[in-house]
Protein backbone atom coordinates (compact mmCIF):
# COMPACT_ATOMS: atom_id res chain seq x y z
CA UNK A 1 0.00 0.00 0.00
CA UNK A 2 2.76 2.86 1.54
CA UNK A 3 4.33 3.86 -2.46
CA UNK A 4 0.83 3.32 -4.04
CA UNK A 5 0.51 6.98 -5.72
CA UNK A 6 -3.52 6.02 -5.76
CA UNK A 7 -3.53 5.20 -2.28
CA UNK A 8 -2.20 8.06 -1.59
CA UNK A 9 -4.62 10.50 -3.61
CA UNK A 10 -7.59 8.57 -1.59
CA UNK A 11 -5.39 9.33 1.58
CA UNK A 12 -5.74 13.14 0.53
CA UNK A 13 -8.79 12.99 -0.58
CA UNK A 14 -10.05 11.49 3.00
CA UNK A 15 -8.06 14.39 4.74
CA UNK A 16 -9.48 17.16 2.86
CA UNK A 17 -13.40 16.01 3.13
CA UNK A 18 -12.24 15.83 7.12
CA UNK A 19 -10.02 18.34 7.98
CA UNK A 20 -10.43 22.33 8.33
CA UNK A 21 -6.99 23.94 8.73
CA UNK A 22 -6.84 24.17 13.06
CA UNK A 23 -9.40 21.11 13.10
CA UNK A 24 -9.21 17.81 14.97
CA UNK A 25 -7.53 16.08 12.21
CA UNK A 26 -4.76 18.40 11.53
CA UNK A 27 -3.76 18.30 15.29
CA UNK A 28 -3.63 14.92 15.37
CA UNK A 29 -1.66 14.58 12.26
CA UNK A 30 0.87 17.63 13.91
CA UNK A 31 1.10 15.39 17.31
CA UNK A 32 1.77 12.03 15.50
CA UNK A 33 4.71 13.32 13.06
CA UNK A 34 6.25 15.43 16.09
CA UNK A 35 5.62 12.54 17.76
CA UNK A 36 7.40 10.07 14.90
CA UNK A 37 10.07 12.38 14.35
CA UNK A 38 10.72 12.73 18.49
CA UNK A 39 10.89 8.62 18.32
CA UNK A 40 13.48 8.35 15.10
CA UNK A 41 15.85 10.68 16.32
CA UNK A 42 15.35 8.29 20.00
CA UNK A 43 15.37 4.74 19.00
CA UNK A 44 16.11 5.15 15.10
CA UNK A 45 14.14 3.28 12.30
CA UNK A 46 14.54 -0.29 13.06
CA UNK A 47 13.60 -0.59 16.30
CA UNK A 48 10.28 2.23 15.90
CA UNK A 49 7.18 1.18 17.49
CA UNK A 50 4.11 2.53 16.18
CA UNK A 51 2.74 1.82 20.02
CA UNK A 52 5.28 4.07 21.26
CA UNK A 53 4.02 6.91 18.50
CA UNK A 54 0.82 6.76 19.22
CA UNK A 55 1.57 7.12 23.14
CA UNK A 56 3.99 9.91 22.33
CA UNK A 57 0.98 11.77 20.53
CA UNK A 58 -1.56 11.01 22.73
CA UNK A 59 -3.70 8.93 19.64
CA UNK A 60 -5.34 5.58 19.72
CA UNK A 61 -2.96 3.55 17.60
CA UNK A 62 -5.43 2.33 15.46
CA UNK A 63 -5.98 5.56 14.24
CA UNK A 64 -2.07 5.90 12.75
CA UNK A 65 -2.62 2.15 11.30
CA UNK A 66 -5.49 3.87 9.67
CA UNK A 67 -4.25 7.28 8.43
CA UNK A 68 -0.76 6.01 7.68
CA UNK A 69 -1.20 2.41 6.59
CA UNK A 70 2.65 0.91 7.43
CA UNK A 71 5.82 2.27 9.79
CA UNK A 72 7.56 2.80 6.65
CA UNK A 73 4.43 5.10 5.44
CA UNK A 74 3.96 7.00 8.56
CA UNK A 75 8.07 7.53 8.94
CA UNK A 76 7.83 8.70 4.93
CA UNK A 77 5.17 11.13 5.23
CA UNK A 78 7.17 12.64 8.54
CA UNK A 79 10.19 13.24 6.62
CA UNK A 80 8.23 14.60 3.79
CA UNK A 81 6.67 17.55 6.61
CA UNK A 82 10.15 17.79 7.63
CA UNK A 83 12.15 18.45 4.56
CA UNK A 84 11.77 21.86 5.71
CA UNK A 85 14.49 21.63 7.96
CA UNK A 86 16.76 20.73 5.32
CA UNK A 87 16.51 24.34 4.03
CA UNK A 88 18.81 25.67 1.01
CA UNK A 89 22.16 26.85 1.78
CA UNK A 90 22.81 30.73 2.35
CA UNK A 91 23.40 32.33 -0.24
CA UNK A 92 26.20 34.27 0.39
CA UNK A 93 26.62 35.75 -3.39
CA UNK A 94 29.75 33.24 -4.31
CA UNK A 95 29.84 29.72 -5.08
CA UNK A 96 32.79 29.17 -2.78
CA UNK A 97 30.85 30.74 0.45
CA UNK A 98 27.64 28.83 -0.68
CA UNK A 99 30.12 25.23 -0.64
CA UNK A 100 31.20 26.34 2.85
CA UNK A 101 27.83 27.33 4.39
CA UNK A 102 26.40 24.15 2.79
CA UNK A 103 29.25 21.92 4.48
CA UNK A 104 28.37 23.66 7.86
CA UNK A 105 24.69 22.41 7.11
CA UNK A 106 25.65 19.17 7.05
CA UNK A 107 27.61 19.25 9.85
CA UNK A 108 25.09 20.76 11.63
CA UNK A 109 22.43 18.04 10.33
CA UNK A 110 24.21 15.24 11.66
CA UNK A 111 23.70 16.97 15.21
CA UNK A 112 19.85 16.58 13.95
CA UNK A 113 18.48 13.08 16.18
CA UNK A 114 16.23 12.14 13.36
CA UNK A 115 18.40 12.74 10.14
CA UNK A 116 21.84 11.06 12.22
CA UNK A 117 19.33 8.28 12.94
CA UNK A 118 18.78 7.90 8.78
CA UNK A 119 22.50 7.80 8.33
CA UNK A 120 23.81 5.52 11.42
CA UNK A 121 20.76 3.03 9.81
CA UNK A 122 22.31 3.54 6.42
CA UNK A 123 23.81 0.55 4.44
CA UNK A 124 24.42 -0.81 0.86
CA UNK A 125 20.77 -1.64 -0.54
CA UNK A 126 19.87 -5.17 -0.16
CA UNK A 127 16.71 -7.17 0.64
CA UNK A 128 17.20 -6.62 4.67
CA UNK A 129 17.55 -2.35 3.55
CA UNK A 130 14.52 -2.35 1.53
CA UNK A 131 12.50 -0.55 3.47
CA UNK A 132 15.07 1.63 5.12
CA UNK A 133 15.23 2.56 1.26
CA UNK A 134 11.82 3.71 1.17
CA UNK A 135 12.99 6.51 3.21
CA UNK A 136 16.12 7.15 2.30
CA UNK A 137 14.94 7.22 -1.31
CA UNK A 138 12.39 9.95 -0.52
CA UNK A 139 14.93 12.02 2.35
CA UNK A 140 18.16 12.44 -0.48
CA UNK A 141 16.45 13.25 -3.17
CA UNK A 142 14.92 15.91 -1.11
CA UNK A 143 18.04 16.73 0.33
CA UNK A 144 19.75 17.19 -2.59
CA UNK A 145 17.12 19.33 -4.64
CA UNK A 146 17.60 21.71 -1.63
CA UNK A 147 21.21 22.34 -2.00
CA UNK A 148 21.46 22.01 -5.67
CA UNK A 149 20.50 25.43 -5.66
CA UNK A 150 23.68 26.55 -4.82
CA UNK A 151 24.92 25.13 -8.09
CA UNK A 152 22.12 27.10 -10.26
CA UNK A 153 22.82 30.32 -8.77
CA UNK A 154 26.37 29.41 -9.56
CA UNK A 155 25.76 28.29 -13.31
CA UNK A 156 23.79 31.42 -13.55
CA UNK A 157 26.54 33.63 -12.73
CA UNK A 158 29.59 32.11 -14.71
CA UNK A 159 31.02 30.40 -11.98
CA UNK A 160 30.49 26.72 -13.50
CA UNK A 161 30.02 25.30 -16.71
CA UNK A 162 26.44 25.55 -17.84
CA UNK A 163 26.30 21.63 -18.73
CA UNK A 164 27.75 21.12 -14.68
CA UNK A 165 25.79 17.79 -13.78
CA UNK A 166 24.90 19.07 -9.68
CA UNK A 167 23.86 15.68 -8.04
CA UNK A 168 27.39 14.40 -9.18
CA UNK A 169 29.08 17.62 -7.71
CA UNK A 170 27.13 17.79 -4.30
CA UNK A 171 28.27 13.98 -3.96
CA UNK A 172 32.20 14.83 -4.57
CA UNK A 173 31.35 18.31 -2.41
CA UNK A 174 29.56 16.20 0.56
CA UNK A 175 31.26 12.26 -0.03
CA UNK A 176 34.30 13.19 1.91
CA UNK A 177 32.36 14.90 5.50
CA UNK A 178 30.39 12.23 5.68
CA UNK A 179 33.55 9.79 5.28
CA UNK A 180 35.86 11.99 7.82
CA UNK A 181 33.43 11.90 10.40
CA UNK A 182 31.55 8.64 10.21
CA UNK A 183 34.20 6.49 9.20
CA UNK A 184 37.74 7.94 10.58
CA UNK A 185 35.84 9.64 13.77
CA UNK A 186 37.48 12.46 12.95
CA UNK A 187 36.16 15.93 14.04
CA UNK A 188 34.99 18.37 11.21
CA UNK A 189 36.45 21.09 11.80
CA UNK A 190 36.09 24.43 9.81
CA UNK A 191 39.66 23.75 8.66
CA UNK A 192 38.79 20.96 6.76
CA UNK A 193 35.17 21.99 5.26
CA UNK A 194 37.08 25.29 3.83
CA UNK A 195 39.80 22.86 2.62
CA UNK A 196 37.55 20.46 1.44
CA UNK A 197 35.59 22.90 -0.31
CA UNK A 198 38.11 24.94 -2.13
CA UNK A 199 39.65 21.43 -3.53
CA UNK A 200 36.38 20.57 -4.61
CA UNK A 201 35.80 23.78 -6.05
CA UNK A 202 39.25 23.39 -8.10
CA UNK A 203 38.38 20.07 -9.73
CA UNK A 204 34.57 21.60 -10.56
CA UNK A 205 36.33 24.51 -12.23
CA UNK A 206 38.93 22.60 -14.16
CA UNK A 207 36.43 20.54 -15.70
CA UNK B 1 45.03 -5.07 30.02
CA UNK B 2 44.78 -4.92 26.15
CA UNK B 3 46.59 -2.04 24.93
CA UNK B 4 48.98 -2.07 27.84
CA UNK B 5 52.58 -2.48 26.03
CA UNK B 6 53.77 -4.68 29.24
CA UNK B 7 51.49 -6.99 28.96
CA UNK B 8 52.23 -7.37 25.02
CA UNK B 9 55.66 -7.39 25.44
CA UNK B 10 55.24 -10.74 28.16
CA UNK B 11 52.79 -12.16 25.60
CA UNK B 12 55.56 -12.40 22.98
CA UNK B 13 58.05 -13.56 25.54
CA UNK B 14 55.93 -16.36 26.45
CA UNK B 15 54.68 -17.33 22.75
CA UNK B 16 58.97 -16.88 21.79
CA UNK B 17 59.67 -19.26 24.84
CA UNK B 18 56.74 -22.08 24.02
CA UNK B 19 56.46 -21.77 20.17
CA UNK B 20 58.43 -23.06 17.20
CA UNK B 21 57.56 -22.24 13.59
CA UNK B 22 54.35 -24.70 13.09
CA UNK B 23 54.23 -25.72 16.54
CA UNK B 24 51.48 -25.97 18.46
CA UNK B 25 50.97 -22.36 19.95
CA UNK B 26 51.31 -21.22 16.20
CA UNK B 27 48.53 -23.61 15.05
CA UNK B 28 46.25 -22.46 17.60
CA UNK B 29 47.16 -18.84 17.16
CA UNK B 30 46.63 -19.26 12.93
CA UNK B 31 43.13 -20.89 13.62
CA UNK B 32 42.07 -18.38 16.59
CA UNK B 33 42.62 -15.30 14.05
CA UNK B 34 40.86 -17.52 11.58
CA UNK B 35 38.00 -18.12 13.31
CA UNK B 36 37.77 -14.69 14.74
CA UNK B 37 37.71 -13.10 11.18
CA UNK B 38 34.76 -15.24 10.26
CA UNK B 39 32.67 -14.58 13.00
CA UNK B 40 33.57 -11.04 12.69
CA UNK B 41 32.51 -11.15 8.93
CA UNK B 42 29.22 -13.19 10.18
CA UNK B 43 28.06 -10.96 13.08
CA UNK B 44 29.92 -8.09 13.46
CA UNK B 45 32.15 -6.55 16.45
CA UNK B 46 29.19 -5.89 18.54
CA UNK B 47 27.51 -9.25 18.81
CA UNK B 48 31.02 -11.59 18.86
CA UNK B 49 31.53 -13.38 21.45
CA UNK B 50 35.11 -15.28 22.67
CA UNK B 51 32.50 -18.17 23.14
CA UNK B 52 32.04 -18.28 19.37
CA UNK B 53 35.24 -18.25 18.58
CA UNK B 54 36.85 -20.53 20.66
CA UNK B 55 34.19 -22.96 19.39
CA UNK B 56 34.87 -22.18 15.81
CA UNK B 57 38.31 -22.76 16.22
CA UNK B 58 38.01 -25.73 18.25
CA UNK B 59 39.97 -24.55 21.41
CA UNK B 60 39.40 -23.38 24.95
CA UNK B 61 37.93 -19.89 25.65
CA UNK B 62 40.29 -19.49 28.29
CA UNK B 63 43.31 -20.07 25.88
CA UNK B 64 41.63 -17.55 23.88
CA UNK B 65 41.25 -14.82 27.12
CA UNK B 66 44.86 -15.71 28.52
CA UNK B 67 46.77 -14.85 24.71
CA UNK B 68 44.75 -11.77 23.97
CA UNK B 69 43.13 -10.39 27.34
CA UNK B 70 40.06 -8.91 25.84
CA UNK B 71 37.34 -9.09 22.22
CA UNK B 72 38.92 -5.90 22.10
CA UNK B 73 42.69 -7.30 21.91
CA UNK B 74 41.80 -10.15 20.19
CA UNK B 75 40.18 -8.33 17.17
CA UNK B 76 42.92 -5.95 16.47
CA UNK B 77 45.19 -8.77 16.33
CA UNK B 78 43.37 -10.51 13.90
CA UNK B 79 42.75 -6.97 11.83
CA UNK B 80 46.89 -6.08 12.00
CA UNK B 81 47.17 -9.99 11.03
CA UNK B 82 45.28 -9.57 8.06
CA UNK B 83 46.07 -5.97 7.50
CA UNK B 84 47.90 -7.75 4.17
CA UNK B 85 44.37 -8.10 2.36
CA UNK B 86 44.21 -4.80 2.22
CA UNK B 87 47.48 -5.00 -0.10
CA UNK B 88 48.71 -1.52 -1.96
CA UNK B 89 46.90 -0.65 -5.15
CA UNK B 90 48.49 -2.19 -8.23
CA UNK B 91 51.17 -0.08 -9.95
CA UNK B 92 50.02 0.71 -13.40
CA UNK B 93 52.60 3.40 -13.94
CA UNK B 94 50.62 6.68 -14.04
CA UNK B 95 48.58 8.24 -11.20
CA UNK B 96 44.97 8.37 -13.01
CA UNK B 97 45.65 4.24 -13.46
CA UNK B 98 46.31 3.34 -10.07
CA UNK B 99 43.50 5.76 -8.49
CA UNK B 100 41.17 3.65 -10.58
CA UNK B 101 42.20 -0.07 -9.34
CA UNK B 102 42.39 2.24 -5.86
CA UNK B 103 38.87 2.57 -6.24
CA UNK B 104 38.06 -0.83 -7.14
CA UNK B 105 40.41 -2.09 -4.78
CA UNK B 106 37.99 -0.12 -2.47
CA UNK B 107 34.91 -1.49 -3.99
CA UNK B 108 36.08 -5.61 -3.39
CA UNK B 109 36.76 -4.92 -0.02
CA UNK B 110 33.12 -3.59 0.45
CA UNK B 111 32.59 -7.52 -0.34
CA UNK B 112 34.50 -8.56 2.09
CA UNK B 113 32.68 -9.67 4.94
CA UNK B 114 35.27 -8.42 8.20
CA UNK B 115 35.85 -5.30 6.07
CA UNK B 116 32.13 -4.70 5.56
CA UNK B 117 31.28 -5.47 8.59
CA UNK B 118 33.80 -2.91 10.27
CA UNK B 119 32.14 -0.40 8.28
CA UNK B 120 28.44 -1.26 8.86
CA UNK B 121 29.10 -0.57 12.53
CA UNK B 122 31.08 2.79 12.10
CA UNK B 123 29.62 5.85 13.47
CA UNK B 124 30.83 9.18 14.79
CA UNK B 125 33.57 8.81 18.16
CA UNK B 126 31.71 9.04 21.11
CA UNK B 127 31.72 7.10 24.93
CA UNK B 128 29.35 4.46 23.03
CA UNK B 129 31.93 3.82 20.03
CA UNK B 130 35.07 4.13 21.90
CA UNK B 131 35.71 0.43 21.76
CA UNK B 132 35.01 0.08 18.38
CA UNK B 133 37.62 2.64 18.12
CA UNK B 134 39.94 0.65 19.50
CA UNK B 135 40.00 -1.28 16.18
CA UNK B 136 39.00 1.53 13.73
CA UNK B 137 42.05 3.53 14.75
CA UNK B 138 44.49 0.19 13.83
CA UNK B 139 42.18 -0.68 11.24
CA UNK B 140 42.11 3.15 8.81
CA UNK B 141 45.98 3.86 8.96
CA UNK B 142 46.86 0.21 7.87
CA UNK B 143 44.34 0.88 5.26
CA UNK B 144 45.85 4.28 4.50
CA UNK B 145 49.94 3.24 4.54
CA UNK B 146 48.85 0.86 1.87
CA UNK B 147 47.20 3.65 -0.31
CA UNK B 148 49.42 5.82 0.32
CA UNK B 149 51.95 4.50 -1.94
CA UNK B 150 50.39 5.72 -4.88
CA UNK B 151 50.13 8.80 -3.93
CA UNK B 152 54.87 8.50 -3.49
CA UNK B 153 55.06 7.09 -7.05
CA UNK B 154 52.90 9.90 -8.40
CA UNK B 155 54.67 12.48 -6.59
CA UNK B 156 58.53 10.86 -7.88
CA UNK B 157 57.04 10.80 -11.51
CA UNK B 158 56.03 14.47 -10.84
CA UNK B 159 52.48 13.85 -11.69
CA UNK B 160 52.07 15.63 -8.45
CA UNK B 161 54.00 18.28 -6.52
CA UNK B 162 56.13 17.49 -3.69
CA UNK B 163 54.04 18.79 -1.00
CA UNK B 164 50.93 16.56 -1.85
CA UNK B 165 49.07 15.57 1.61
CA UNK B 166 48.69 12.60 0.87
CA UNK B 167 46.04 11.70 3.96
CA UNK B 168 44.06 14.36 2.62
CA UNK B 169 44.08 13.61 -1.20
CA UNK B 170 43.33 9.79 -0.41
CA UNK B 171 39.76 11.03 1.72
CA UNK B 172 39.00 13.36 -1.12
CA UNK B 173 39.26 10.20 -3.80
CA UNK B 174 37.46 7.79 -1.42
CA UNK B 175 34.95 9.72 0.42
CA UNK B 176 32.79 9.80 -2.95
CA UNK B 177 32.51 5.93 -2.61
CA UNK B 178 31.42 5.19 0.74
CA UNK B 179 28.67 7.87 0.14
CA UNK B 180 27.34 7.01 -2.85
CA UNK B 181 27.16 3.20 -1.88
CA UNK B 182 26.37 3.61 1.77
CA UNK B 183 24.17 6.65 1.96
CA UNK B 184 22.45 6.57 -1.38
CA UNK B 185 22.60 3.03 -1.71
CA UNK B 186 23.46 2.91 -5.58
CA UNK B 187 25.95 1.19 -7.24
CA UNK B 188 29.36 1.54 -7.76
CA UNK B 189 29.88 0.84 -11.89
CA UNK B 190 33.13 1.62 -13.40
CA UNK B 191 31.81 4.78 -14.70
CA UNK B 192 30.91 6.14 -11.38
CA UNK B 193 34.92 4.85 -10.13
CA UNK B 194 36.49 6.66 -13.58
CA UNK B 195 34.54 9.61 -12.92
CA UNK B 196 35.34 10.14 -9.57
CA UNK B 197 38.91 9.61 -10.44
CA UNK B 198 39.38 11.92 -13.20
CA UNK B 199 37.34 14.27 -10.87
CA UNK B 200 39.44 14.49 -7.96
CA UNK B 201 42.58 14.46 -10.54
CA UNK B 202 41.63 17.55 -11.61
CA UNK B 203 41.45 19.15 -8.38
CA UNK B 204 44.33 17.44 -6.90
CA UNK B 205 46.65 19.18 -10.45
CA UNK B 206 45.01 22.42 -9.84
CA UNK B 207 46.55 22.69 -6.08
Amino acid sequence: MAGDPLHEVEHLRVDAATARPGGRTARVGEAVIDATIAELGEVGYTALRIDAVAERAGVNKSTIYRRWGTKAGLVSTAIIERRGEMAPAADTGRLRGDVVELLKQIRLSFQTPWIAALIRESRPRSADSAEMYELLDKFWPARFRASGAIIERAVERGELPADTDAHFLLEMISGPLYFHLLMLGRPLDDAFLERTADFVLKGAEAQ
